[in-house]
């Protein structure tokens, strides 16, 4: 088993071993100010780095994560660890975001856990976690630690930066705030607004958070932690991300053990495969996840509309430098292509250079994070395109 | 107010005052054995009727209800009552199930809470509520009882029999179970066969159930009930029973109060308007649903798969001799065209006439509760073609 190890650490695709870095900033009196007036600070930043930074500086791109995604994107922070990165698919030597070629960039949201500040940190003006005195964030504001971490690495300009889903809301954000700072923008499975439906998924979510009595108003880190329900706020976020033919192709009506009991002794969810999968999923992600967290974060992705303070999404995106890449996918219930088109139709009339790509796949929303080679291509290929 | 009152029921199109009948059978030793080989009984049926069976007993229409349905789907129970039965836009005098011309029935399920036997009644044999000790029911266990109440009412065939939903599931297997019995059939928003994400969504509402501290086995009867873990249940399903597109027109992001309140005083589900209505939803679902019935009836959804026993669907439905309407919605995506349109092919196999329509409407999987004027003369069109 070790020799496995270290063999999947020396794949000549891997960028191996990696470390995570912090960069802290914002040390009082001068905190962070955020959308909604209040203060953050000092904060901490947890990021990851790939490849290296060429002099003229001119190679970096940076990643932007997902709701539950982290800094660590690609390699093995330990030889222990059973997976990579989370896109570990399409970051390292030879895959599209190319190590040999580009610097890449990932750092954890602010209001996360995975090592950036968050309403699990200590707050060290007083001595205690956060909870809910940690301010409510917008996605805008996750975006100011990002660009502070960039000045502090040097860099004045990215070649591209690519996010999807909560990625690409940060991406649509970050071009509309800093509409000079990059080149190329690969913009995927995402929405320029957040859409009731997929609101009333994540607020039902938050609601079985907030209902379970050991959240105890987010207050909760020196007794028992409302588990049951950020296990379930992720078993309904789950089935959102997987489109009814995924789950069709991986479950479809199989029991689990083969056969159905049907014995009169009621066992109400553990029949079916896919009901013994949602709560793996939702057991599994509480071991990772910090509740207070999934409510900060979600409750900035609910709250997100680029078009805020713009007459609509034309005006909205008019600013935008960066030849963008705009990707959907055909499954994907949660952000539907409707949105893409949206994006791309407002950039088209700024007279923005787009490329559009419906693509074809059948894991729904999650798609991105699926290793297929004609994906791999299509991000290689628009990569090859910036800046010709 | 009073004078309001009256006038609905009084309206000429609706069927006034009716009053739920109850049917009783089953008394042991016969009692009604189940798909699974456990017993129940004696068992009492909620039922109504509507208009007047004729000399010939030819003119009855049966109606099968959805997941929380009942057997009051027309009129008032109560001058006080605020809302008619769950189907009233399509039966009374004049409407689609004209009750000048047609006898309608509708019954509450066993398993059920209104009436009918199900887990929150008192078992004779032991003094308390049946809780957990009810058995495992099927979609076909539900239908004996409403087979015996037409013996009981002297009705040896229907006129039509519809239903949409779970309805549609009693339908197809009513079909199947007694094909012989039933001239016309209105087979409505449905599926063959229950898909693995229509039972994700079922199943974690039930995890939701279970995981209430107040659920304690299914034994709450005389205690604090699992309102909480039912109310999220409810909005659950409910997001599923909404199109996209209704949850943008009705709500879209609307604020609670016309304005956001990104106080900084954290208030995770009560901003947006889609949140609060789901909460209402919830809330009132909990007092007229009983939870352990929730449990029930989505399993014998889930558990619900035509084909068993059978090669295929064309083998399962072959000796169905009704003539069949099947329809389906454009915006329903709980269980979309698709399944519907399997259950037209397997139907034209077999040469049974069938008529298909799938129903342009922005409402969703519950289009069919919908005062649609489009809708009614789709339905009056077909009974009229019925026999002749």
């Amino acid at each position: 088993m070790e020799e496995d190890k270290s063999d999947k650490i020396n794949d000549p695709g891997s960028v191996g071993l990696v470390k995570t870095s912090y960069f802290k900033f914002a040390d009082p009196p001068d905190e962070l100010v955020l959308s909604n007036g209040s203060k953050l600070g000092p904060i901490t930043i947890a990021y990851e780095t790939y490849g290296d930074l060429n002099h003229e500086k001119s190679n970096a791109i940076l990643i932007f994560h997902a709701l539950t995604g982290d800094a660590h994107a690609a390699g093995y922070n330990s030889p222990e660890d059973r997976k990579p990165g989370w896109w570990d698919i399409m970051i390292g030597p030879g895959k599209p975001f190319d190590t040999d070629k580009y610097f890449v960039i990932c750092s954890n949201v602010i209001g996360g856990c995975k090592g950036s500040t968050g309403p699990s940190s200590i707050n060290p003006a007083t001595g205690k976690h956060y909870g809910l005195s940690f301010p409510i964030l917008s996605i805008k504001d996750m975006l100011v630690p990002q660009k502070k971490l960039l000045d502090h690495l040097g860099i004045r300009k990215l070649f591209c930066a690519a996010g999807g889903s909560m990625g690409g809301m940060q991406l649509l954000q970050w071009l509309v705030s800093y509409p000079d700072l990059s080149q190329g923008a690969m913009i995927i499975a995402t929405s320029p607004t957040h859409t009731a439906q997929a609101i009333a998924f994540n607020s039902v979510g938050r609601y079985t958070i907030i209902e379970d009595p050991n959240w105890n108003n987010g207050d909760y880190y020196e007794s028992e932690k409302p588990d049951k329900g950020l296990s379930i706020a992720r078993m309904i976020g789950h089935i959102t991300y997987l489109s009814e033919e995924s789950m069709h192709r991986k479950f479809g009506r199989k029991f689990i053990d083969g056969k159905q009991s049907l014995t009169g002794t009621a066992d109400f969810t553990k029949e079916f495969e896919v009901e013994n999968y949602l709560q793996y999923q939702g057991e599994s992600f509480i071991k990772r996840f910090d509740a207070n967290s999934y409510l900060y974060i979600t409750k900035a992705i609910d709250d997100f509309d680029i078009t805020d303070g713009f007459e609509n999404l034309a005006d909205a995106l008019k600013e935008i430098k960066a030849r963008c890449f705009v990707l959907s996918f055909t499954s994907d219930w949660l952000y539907p292509k409707e949105q893409s088109m949206k994006i791309v139709k407002a950039l088209k009339i700024n007279g923005i250079e787009t490329t559009y790509t419906n693509f074809e796949s059948p894991y729904g929303h999650d798609s991105f994070l699926i290793d297929d080679e004609r994906l791999k291509r299509l991000f290689a290929g628009f990569l090859k395109s910036i800046g010709v």
